[in-house]
């Protein structure tokens, strides 16, 4: 009998499409291009000749244990180390057993969509909101209702309205509220605990997606919402910003009955998170001025921000606007109503720079007037530079009347589907 | 509102339990432990000093791309390796586009669940099965229709009227050809042969999961399935077993029909696997004799396995019948009827060994009788030694008459759950 493959996909797999932006990305790159599109910190801040140093000291105390399996939840000291960051920050005590290491945050999205989500269920999420966090979470169909982000953080009223209407499905809200991706915007103290009240009236959890907490530029963060909402929380953390993505370890603090489900579907998963690479890390936290080379970084970003901020302001119109990070990776702009930046984003390629539209981060369809910019690869030349010509395409784009490809994508909106980047 | 949190978990959940078997060998170890119960390899023969020239290496040559985020496909290097294995052992020629490098084959089986099956879905597994594809597939719900393994392979009769019976809903056979997990049977030609000609009749695949494949005591092993079955296959591999567990490092071959699903899977999970690990091993695997290292482990693992038979047949009744692998780890016990290898293994672990008993390697709740036993951890002197007090164990428990904790565990039968090991 003849195969007929697509016959065999489970229906979760149905709605996930491969992402249009990756395709318009693989041309992107070479020589003199300039990228403000993937979410990538700067290599001059990994540390490479400290993790050589503190490789060959694990391999060279306990290969034995190093390179064998190792237990679900991940490598004690690690998480030990986990726990006492949040105390020396926050005064924040967690303890080690409510702590698992995962590869990477994105791993722990995956395990909560995984735990909670059945088809049809809610997740409350931020519009824009982070466009990993959406295709993860999408495999398990939940429906999303999004909710408004701005300045000041998430539109309380329009929360309440969102869990009123979806009352028993809605599984948890999900946020980030420290230098959010996509946009960079920071949640007030006023929002955190208003969206903290929200939650308590309602049996279900807040998901803190946080992997840019060490990141603000004045070295100060807000307290994890779990200081307001102790076992309703589950926080996600990474080294990726701090250490290094390569090596593919983040965390997942739950409540000790969330975690037990969750280590079930970590063993069905992967049994446990790289050994190799927890061992390696650890050792280098310990081993190194680790509070010394965030500040480092932040100061690095604070600086190629800035850079990006001013760069903006030259070269682009007065009606086009943007945000102004505190910390984190990211700048927001928002382009007139008609722009298209998708058909932008096309053009930009053939002029040698990129960034992100922003459909990817809804999941309405909409988006297409805003463009992710992506500070944190490019020096402070290179983001002048970059954002000259990104600012003569965009600049063109809006002179000219609307292109029959650019209203063809706009009906797009009408059909909303899941872009994996 | 008080928080419920278990009302918030997923259907998918709530036949998933934390393991009996995990429970008791929470007080197994110490000193003078020993361990036939993990199938772990044996770290005498983990590579720690190539590593560390291997990591170094990379590291030093380039730590801006072993340490950034990587393509989600895995190290273009790494699956050329593979590839190249594949066709010089077997003359079989797989397209780099076809290899997926996961964390560990067992991710791999998770995202075969994730991508294929709907609840309900049927899949066809060996009788006794590998515990962790159990586990991974079951968080998928699907029915599991077990076929009986023998011998010389999967019983072909039963097997095709599995398939009758399940028609439209079984998505894929799933077989260990070579140094089966739990029982260390290898599937005769003709069998591999019948199984194919099986799946070719109708519109479903085979996944051959082949962690031991390199394993074999002779050096030789047959080729993959794909070699008769092509696109109808997915095949996983592993370094776990020929380099190190803890790096978590295996692959997923597959058609790329399939795969581009399991991209969007792989994406959503986790981006993609630890660079870090995958950039360190390939340096590993392409500096060093890695033939005459795996050589080295099949002949170590024969001696092993040879004087855990000779233990066997010196220390237990003729009665009682295990089976004698040509590869792989593991050895299998039959014994008889009444026995309850859950009780043993209890009075066992006072007696300072463990085992793994037979229950969770059946999706029906039977399987008391069996015993798993792990020869690639200990020496010959150590295996000597713990088969003599495991079968003092046993020979108690088969002279005593049945106990009340026996009888009552033996009624678990009727309530198949998934162990979660």
């Amino acid at each position: 009998m003849p195969l007929d493959t697509e016959s065999l996909f489970a229906e979760r797999m149905r709605n996930m499409r491969p992402s249009l932006v990756r395709e318009l990305l693989k041309n992107a790159g070479g020589p003199g291009f300039i990228s403000f599109a993937g979410g990538l910190p700067n290599p001059k801040f990994f540390p490479a000749e400290a993790l050589i140093t503190a490789t060959e000291a694990v391999l060279r105390n306990d290969a034995a244990n190093t390179l064998q399996y190792a237990v679900s939840e991940g490598y004690p000291p690690l998480r030990e180390w986990i726990a006492t960051r949040y105390r020396q920050r926050f005064g924040l005590n967690i303890p080690v057993e409510e702590i698992l290491i995962t590869n990477g945050s994105q791993q722990g999205l995956d395990l909560l969509g995984k735990v909670l989500l059945d088809p049809g269920d809610v997740v409350i999420n931020e519009r824009p909101g982070y466009q990993g966090a959406i295709h993860a979470l999408s495999i398990y169909q939940p429906h999303f209702a999004s909710v408004t982000l701005g300045g000041d953080g998430l539109d309380v009223g329009e929360l309440s309205r969102a869990l009123r209407a979806h009352a028993d499905r809605a599984k948890f809200v999900i946020i980030t509220p420290n230098y959010q991706n996509p946009t960079g915007l920071t949640y007030s103290e006023a929002n955190r605990r208003a969206i903290a009240g929200v939650i308590r009236q309602r049996n279900m959890l807040l998901v803190e997606d946080d992997p840019y907490n060490e990141l603000g530029f004045t070295g100060e963060s807000a307290p994890p919402m779990r200081a307001y909402l102790e076992d309703r929380v589950v926080l996600l953390g990474s080294f990726s910003k701090i250490v290094a993505p390569g090596m593919r370890l983040g965390w997942l603090i739950a409540s000790q009955e969330i975690m037990r489900r969750i280590i079930i579907a970590k063993q069905g998963a992967d049994f446990h998170t790289n050994n190799f690479a927890q061992r390696a890390l650890h050792h280098y936290l310990i081993s190194n001025p680790v509070a010394e080379h965030i500040a480092r970084i932040r100061a690095g970003y604070a600086s190629q921000a800035q850079a990006m901020i001013a760069a903006l302001e030259r070269h682009l119109p007065a009606g086009i606007s943007f945000t102004r990070p505190q910390g984190g990776m990211f700048i927001w702009v928002t382009l007139p109503e008609t722009a298209d930046a998708m058909a932008i984003l096309k053009d930009a390629v053939a002029q040698k720079v990129s960034f992100l539209p922003g459909a990817p981060f809804f999941t309405d369809g909409d988006g297409q007037r805003y463009m992710r910019l992506s500070y944190s690869q490019a020096d402070e030349a290179t983001i002048e530079e970059g954002i000259a010509r990104l600012a003569r395409v965009v600049l063109q784009h809006l002179d000219a009347p609307a292109t029959e490809h650019a209203a063809g994508d706009r009906s797009n909106k009408l059909r909303p589907r899941i872009e994996t980047l």
